[in-house]
């Protein structure tokens, strides 16, 4: 892998930043507002921020760059599909709780739902982030859809889940601010005091977790080699698990399409995993 | 050009989007608000957003958009340079503007600067806006960086202003979430009033237009072809001006790499400019 060590050092980082989001919000609720409960009382608002940072933003990341990680790469690529989806379906799960126990706790308090610019994009975001979950599920983890239309959609898909990911940033960010400006009255959020620096300093945090995982899964040099089979096999989608052929498949270009020229040793590759027969992995 | 109508349609879509983002801002504050002056009170403030939305979305939206437009791939590589830097220039012109005004508002009404979140953020982006525009000088425009550098540095600069582009987003949706909280009193902006519903709408045009901007930007077939010349006279960087050579160029790959095998084609291509002569275009 090109720039192994850049990409290990990306990785830290970018884990760190994540790891400190989550820190940072769980210090914010328990240090200076109500901890965590779920009474419809303020305490289960902090459910909320929370779950959207532990899910939202830090489990999402790290299901997007998983295809990223190298030393996955002589892994099947249904296990890692597997991984991917599986950590989506987590973060979903918590973004659900999180916005349920807002929900509650603005009806519990008679506060207006779905009045702000946040809960606005925020509440589309997350009913695009479970299309998204539900589309990749249909197209790629299931038998039936055919590898033109997998490769044909694959630009949408990544577009849409990078799109989906930064926007969800943003949201947070609206939601620090709108929350730090009702919460603090004495003193103010515009006296600066140390829960006002503290969640800023979590925003940037946020941020530049976001600015991170976006470097690392756009580089074309840190993409998961292209399975060879799929080239080979396109009524089936089948791949190997876990297997030579795999890891030392050549590296797809840069764009979705299938536009790899083959040569003699890959042709040989291909004689040899078809003869070994391979299990259907969709 | 592979999907023509497609990017007609995208970018037809995009400008309107900005276009209506720029006129919601200007009937916000004009219907709602005090309108624009410059004398310290709230309707010096509200260049901020009128500028901020014109300046570093609009124009900078379309500024990284110009490589893009296939009817420019028959003028020279400078002359598009010469736009895309120029935008980017207008553009840091506005936001420089817009953010005297925001602290000439505040220090007139004495109310602290840079507590806020937005403004953390948003300092930051101004700053990386003009450092990535004295950078992109120094690079590309000047002809002193050598052509490796140029390469090598080219990851950076699309990320980096890619990156800062779905920032400004973000903080402008800080910014609405801040300025309708404070603003709106009576009725509050928890009652969803016209006000409040018409800039929530402002921020979604926004953020649709960054999606439509982002996705152009980012699809490998809509890259402006590159310049056979820059692979023929490396440490010149020499192109051609509004050429036939240039506007059937060979497309590169995806990456920033010069990675592109030329045919002979291509070397009679050569030998036609290199009979023709260049100047210099940096």
């Amino acid at each position: 892998m090109e720039g192994y060590r850049t990409f290990l050092s990306l990785l830290a980082c970018s884990l760190l930043l994540g790891f400190l989001g989550v820190l940072f919000a769980l210090v914010w609720v328990f240090h200076w507002r109500e901890g965590l409960s779920w009474d419809g009382g303020l305490a289960e608002f902090n459910w909320h921020p929370v779950l959207m940072v532990a899910g939202f933003i830090f489990i999402q990341g790290i299901a997007i760059t998983v295809y990223r990680l190298p030393w996955t790469w002589n892994c099947s690529k249904l296990l890692m599909k597997f991984i991917h989806a599986g950590l989506h379906c987590i973060a979903l799960i918590l973004v659900v709780v999180s916005v349920v126990a807002v929900f509650d706790f603005h009806n519990a308090k008679n506060i207006p739902n779905m009045y702000s610019l946040h809960s606005w994009v925020g509440l589309t975001l997350v009913i695009l982030y479970a299309m998204q979950i539900l589309f990749g599920f249909l197209v790629y983890l299931l038998p039936f859809a055919p590898v033109s239309l997998r490769t044909s959609l694959m630009p949408l898909h990544t577009f849409s889940g990078i799109f989906i990911f930064g926007a969800v940033i943003a949201t947070a960010l609206m939601g620090f601010t709108e929350k730090l400006i009702f919460a603090l009255k004495n003193p103010s959020y515009s006296t600066s005091p140390p829960e006002a620096i503290f969640v800023n300093t979590l925003g940037i945090l946020i941020l530049l977790f976001g600015g991170f995982v976006l470097w690392m899964v756009t580089r074309p040099q840190w993409k998961r080699p292209q399975e060879l089979i799929s080239k080979f096999q396109p009524s089936t989608g089948a791949t190997p698990d876990c297997t030579e052929e795999v890891s030392t498949a050549t590296a797809c270009s840069n764009d979705d399409k299938s536009d790899v020229e083959f040569n003699s040793e890959a042709a040989a590759r291909r004689r040899k995993l078809d003869e070994a027969g391979q299990r259907s992995t969709m």
